[in-house]
């Protein structure tokens, strides 16, 4: 899953809706590096830690990519009133979860992948063995940074929550259940309801807790959460509607990849399912639900109206 | 590692250490059943977990076993006052954490093991994919059933300590850690300082971490804790001095596996590198100083301490 590039080139956006998006740019931009940096930062080589493994899981988090999660987390809790250290390791602590989840996918005894994000994987550059290693390291490191967030200052109530949060989002009644059931399936027989509980499971879960974990460090009351952990949930299928469309219609310079790609290996998406006129009207359908949700915020969030509106105009 | 059994066959062993045993081996025979049915119970198949991971899962960890890590924090507990479905959760996480440890150190890219306990290991029945996946996800649920404590009334606070503990010992400074050192090292060239810094990550510190939680399920106090915590170390220690001397001198019968292993395979052990008399002598010291730690807690254990003799006394 990528976040689409805002493109020049694209007619469906207006220069007024141009106008929009630069400021939420700059600001997934601003945060994009903020998130990087804080990566950096707390994964500094120690002395009780083997090299080879520090450098195996900081070659995979330390890869690039969109900080989509830890970005979802951070606008949340910020729309909220908080920021800080403790905010941005609980943001970072989901890019470390996910990192793990494309280690473990990428091995040869499941996607067999030999490069993410132009990069070698990490079995192609470590050796499996490590590969394995490294992702069950990044697993634990991610909860221990969440745990850990009472040493800044966090109350426990809180640290736990995240806990809950993330432990009920990644494990068998989650991301790896939703990677079990897409290693099950053959990619050409696989029908709507089997593809839309791999995605709510696979990416799903994790976009939603990322919101969730946003909610609960900025203090959400109880229908505030629910109603941003439902927001996760709508967000969290645009995404993923919109991914499946740009391989379609979008170009490799504004998608970053090459189209066309999931077509040709028939994989099941939205549109190969659908149709891309069906597939377009679900990312509608996705948007305006996820925009409702977000206007019953009692304290609203601009900054997420702006995210869904910018995920949603590429395909519009 | 395993838990030596008792044997009558020992000579070493007086009638009357025996009869003090026979106490203690009802005792765990009593809270491994405990823990069998409370991990059976809390495994049940559910709609919303893909069934083949659920058995993949259900399988290593239901595969029997001594359950040490979970009694040990059991004892614990319990020497302090605790008991109860709470602290049994929190043990039977313990066995969920060292049951993905397994299935992950038995894969091909790893130790390429094809038997655990009698039975062909997890890729071997469930292939490699499932595998890494069914050990990602015990991972997760360890620390779910762990962060789920407060469902039960356990206050975050101290089901926190419970996560700081579990999530520092298995994680790229404990347990993974080990397991890459090991790896990285061939057999034959390790040294005693390597071979200590292997044990103390790859086993010990979850050992300790068992002994720990148990500490907080239990109300311990600061000095009680850390205390119990030297102890864990200590126990750790000795468990395996003990289990390496009883590759050179136990019975088949008596180990429940084939003896002399280790010195067949040139593997680096206490004995090996020490010889056998200073491997017994090492024994003795660790035994000693987990008892001196014991005798210093403000609200005696019995229960650790007949552990503590009852593991060291087939090698006295």
């Amino acid at each position: 899953m990528t976040l689409p590039k805002q493109s020049s080139s694209s007619p469906a956006v207006t220069s007024e809706k141009k106008q929009t998006f630069r400021g939420l740019e700059s600001y997934l931009a601003d945060r994009q590096k903020l998130v990087d940096s804080a990566l950096d930062q707390w994964l500094l080589p120690s002395s009780t830690v083997p090299q080879r493994l520090h450098e195996a899981m900081r070659y995979s988090v330390c890869a690039g990519g969109k900080r989509i999660r830890p970005i979802l987390c951070l606008a949340v809790a910020e729309g909220l009133g908080a920021s800080g250290d403790a905010v941005c390791k609980a943001a970072a602590a989901l890019e470390l979860m996910h990192t793990s989840s494309l280690i473990h996918d990428d091995l040869p005894a499941l996607d067999n992948d030999d490069l993410r994000r132009g990069r070698p994987t990490s079995h192609k550059v470590f050796g499996e063995a490590m590969a394995i290693m490294a992702g069950d390291a990044l697993i634990m490191l991610s909860f221990q940074w969440l745990a850990d967030l009472v040493l800044m200052g966090v109350p426990a109530e809180q640290a736990i929550e995240t806990l809950r949060i993330l432990t009920s989002a990644v494990g068998n009644q989650g991301m790896v259940a939703g990677q079990v059931l897409d290693l099950q399936h053959d990619q050409r027989s696989i029908d709507l309801e089997t593809l839309q509980q791999i995605h709510r499971w696979k990416t799903g879960a994790l976009l939603r807790a990322a919101v969730e974990i946003g909610a609960v460090m900025g203090g959400a009351g109880t229908e505030e959460r629910q109603l941003l952990a439902r927001f996760g949930d709508k967000i969290g299928l645009l995404f993923q509607i919109v991914d499946d469309i740009l391989d379609v219609v979008g170009t490799a310079e504004s998608l970053g990849k090459t189209p066309g790609k999931d077509q040709r290996e028939q994989k099941a998406t939205y549109p190969n399912l659908l149709g891309l006129d069906e597939a377009r009207q679900r990312a509608q359908t996705a948007k305006s639900e996820a925009l409702q949700l977000l206007a019953e915020l009692p304290r609203p969030i601009p900054r997420l109206r702006e995210l869904t509106e910018y995920i949603h105009h590429r395909v519009n």
